[in-house]
């Protein structure tokens, strides 16, 4: 087994004999010396070839990408960048590599349709791997935080009989002699076990939505962080619990992945209070501040009222993040918790101009439950087994989801949320 | 926002004013008292409601279940079993609870069908969060400890066009006018992740599996913990990972859930090193030692064999795991690495009898891998993204998954695997 990672060595090891396994990631030769830089999971570090007439003549066939074991000492580096390199002693091959379809030195930059179908290729760039490591981090920083104030990690079924706003856009399931679909959200369960005594759960799962969309922002199969909690007051205790986790994942992500953020030359913004605006106040921002009339009877926020929302935060606030509360019923789903007639206990993180997150107080009492879906038009038959749990204790509850790849893209000033995703799957995605 | 939980009061708390949101777990009139026991997620008190005529009466109405709002003084207990419970002065119901359709409290246990018909109530049962809760530390012993040996946590597609497989126990998912799957593990996934320079990875996610099984083994979603790693020498690195792996689940289970654990009545094993056999001599032991000819010409493990060869490793290695090694290539998948032209370098775990995880080195070479999707009968355009791969840099690899509804029955010795999924989904069952 590989028992040491490039990152490892340091200046004290200068003189040590050293086995390396990793990939040719760049050849340069330079006069009678060959450079090499190697390339693994944990960074790069240059390997020199010099002298040996039949090492040079090996060196100078490599591949980039090819897979090798390189023997050699750490000495010092005559280049400024590190202050460690390896002289080469000997170079064995463990798998070869064919000329690669992308150029991935940042050199020649290709197309994103290009790179998406070769996506392997593409995650070799050592910019992607710092993507998906900050994105780790914002996933694993999301648990610490809730499991330290005592929420229970939970897995929620994906494939699912009921939906959770009712039909919509949904990616159909045949399962055995069923007809079931992929969940949307795992809204339902989350409140499931926040009346099943659960009380705090939090979930980082799958989500899926079959909506044609093609944009910049859409992803159909997408990374959910969802979060469900019992006995709050209002949906103001929600804002209040996310505007701390939100600050505790930017700060987690600042500590723990400075290496990553230089590479992609990403600075974290420090928040500390983030403004909120009830929908009401948006309109008027937007209708008043704004000067734009149209916004006057809107009952959602549309792509360029969420980035003039927080150029207004930004402006009036100094902060990147707006919280936008009280949106209309109309537009939210039937477990929204009114607030009045016309309002829900309903509200949005705004982030550099994109709703990164959803949340809200759902209704617990079973009554009002049944009016709210009749009043949507649905069916309470198809929510039955969600319907006969609020008849056995439900509290007052809420919670919220972020969206991971929609974070992770607008927090590293990515263009297209398909570069958030591994692998994304959208309306002509399919593979790899 | 609820800012206090029951385990948070202690005996330093007496005489102290305390408002507790929580659920009515059981009611005892006794005499001139009522008693109350009061529950959340995090324990259950005492309440203690006495003197008071119209308290007694509203207490006496209460029913099983009711949400309420207990505001009262912290006093010493005069029961054995905690040093502390709260008198009563006022409760508030927040939610009412209708007769409950199951009992919860142990005293009339009910059949497993009913049960998970009526989930969410059972779910209610202090047992049923007990096993959540090691579940989750499950979850996140397996992260922490891959993230402390340099691995990254990756989310990949379950959407698929390719089956790992070869197409049989598929759930098919109509995505627009693509004809897709549900992935049956991440396999082909992670492997791609390794190849991309992601090098260690490891995931915690849904495999689905659309086996027609109605077994108290099987479910057709489950969590699969999923680890894959470039840069091994062989299947041993994996076995050897693993081993280790699971030891600190197990001690994190045991340091962090005592009071589940204790709960539970269950006790976890400590285990030193766990025995290895090949599967030629798991065979011998089979025919030999158990004396059963039957096993001679076996080229898979059934649930039989797997009992008596933990049972064997229990009588001579006093241990309750076991590992098979170089298993037949006839029942492994194409990707498995040869170890020669009959048996394979791809394990099994063992654990009191069941098959808990799988695991292998895989092929690195385009060729071979080629050859070998071929002899299965395979048609390699299916694997096209897939094969591709492996012409720019696949390092030697290889990785394991951990299903982690196994390992927790197992660990808990619970006699249905559906109680270790919170909504288990089977071959008759997609609701609640």
């Amino acid at each position: 087994m590989k028992d040491l990672l490039i990152k490892d060595l340091s200046e004290e090891d200068k003189g040590k004999e050293v086995t390396l396994r990793a990939w040719v990631h760049q050849i340069r030769p330079l006069g009678r010396l060959i450079f090499i830089i190697l390339r693994d999971c944990s960074g790069m570090i240059q390997a020199v070839v010099k002298e040996d007439p039949k090492l040079l003549d090996f060196a100078k066939k490599l591949n980039l990408e090819d897979v090798v074991e390189v023997k050699g000492t750490v000495i010092p580096s005559r280049s400024k960048i590190a202050p460690i390199e390896v002289q080469v002693k000997s170079i064995k091959i463990l798998n070869k590599s064919s000329p690669l379809p992308l150029d991935i030195s940042g050199k020649v930059p290709a197309e994103l349709g290009t790179r998406l179908r070769y996506r392997v290729v593409d995650l070799k760039r050592p910019e992607n791997l710092a993507i998906f490591r900050i994105q780790a981090e914002l996933m694993d920083s999301f648990r610490r935080f809730l499991r330290s104030k005592g929420f229970i990690e939970v897995s929620t079924p994906k494939i699912v009989a009921m939906s959770t706003e009712g039909g919509a856009e949904l990616f159909e399931v045949k399962y055995f002699e069923y007809k079931t679909y992929l969940a949307q959200s795992p809204q339902i369960y989350k409140q499931l076990l926040v009346i099943a005594g659960f009380e705090r759960v939090y979930e980082v799962g799958h989500a899926y939505r079959a909506e044609k969309h093609n944009t910049i922002r859409h992803l159909n199969e997408y990374i959910s962080l969802d979060v469900e909690m019992g006995f709050i007051d209002n949906e103001n205790d929600l804002i209040s619990l996310e505007e701390k986790l939100v600050k505790y994942m930017l700060k987690s992500v600042a500590e723990n992945c400075s290496h990553e953020l230089k590479l992609l030359n990403v600075d974290i913004p420090t928040v500390d209070r983030i403004p909120k605006f009830t929908f009401p106040e948006v309109i008027e921002i937007l209708t008043e501040y704004y000067n734009i009339p149209e916004y006057k009877d809107q009952t959602d926020l549309d792509p360029r009222g969420e980035e003039l929302i927080c150029q207004y935060a930004k402006e009036n606030y100094d902060c990147e993040f707006a919280f936008v509360d009280l949106f209309p019923l109309e537009g939210r789903p039937f477990y929204t918790m009114p607030y009045d007639s016309k309002l829900g206990r309903s509200f949005d993180l705004l982030f550099r101009g994109l709703e990164i997150s959803t949340g809200g107080q759902r209704i617990h009492r079973y009554d009002l439950l049944l009016k709210r879906i009749k009043e949507k038009g649905l069916n309470p038959e198809n929510f039955k087994y969600y319907l006969e749990a609020f008849k056995y204790g439900a509290p007052p509850h809420g919670g919220f989801a972020i969206g991971a790849e929609r974070f992770t893209m607008k927090l590293l000033h990515l263009k297209n949320i398909r570069e958030a995703s591994l692998f994304p799957r959208d309306r002509y995605r399919v593979t790899p």
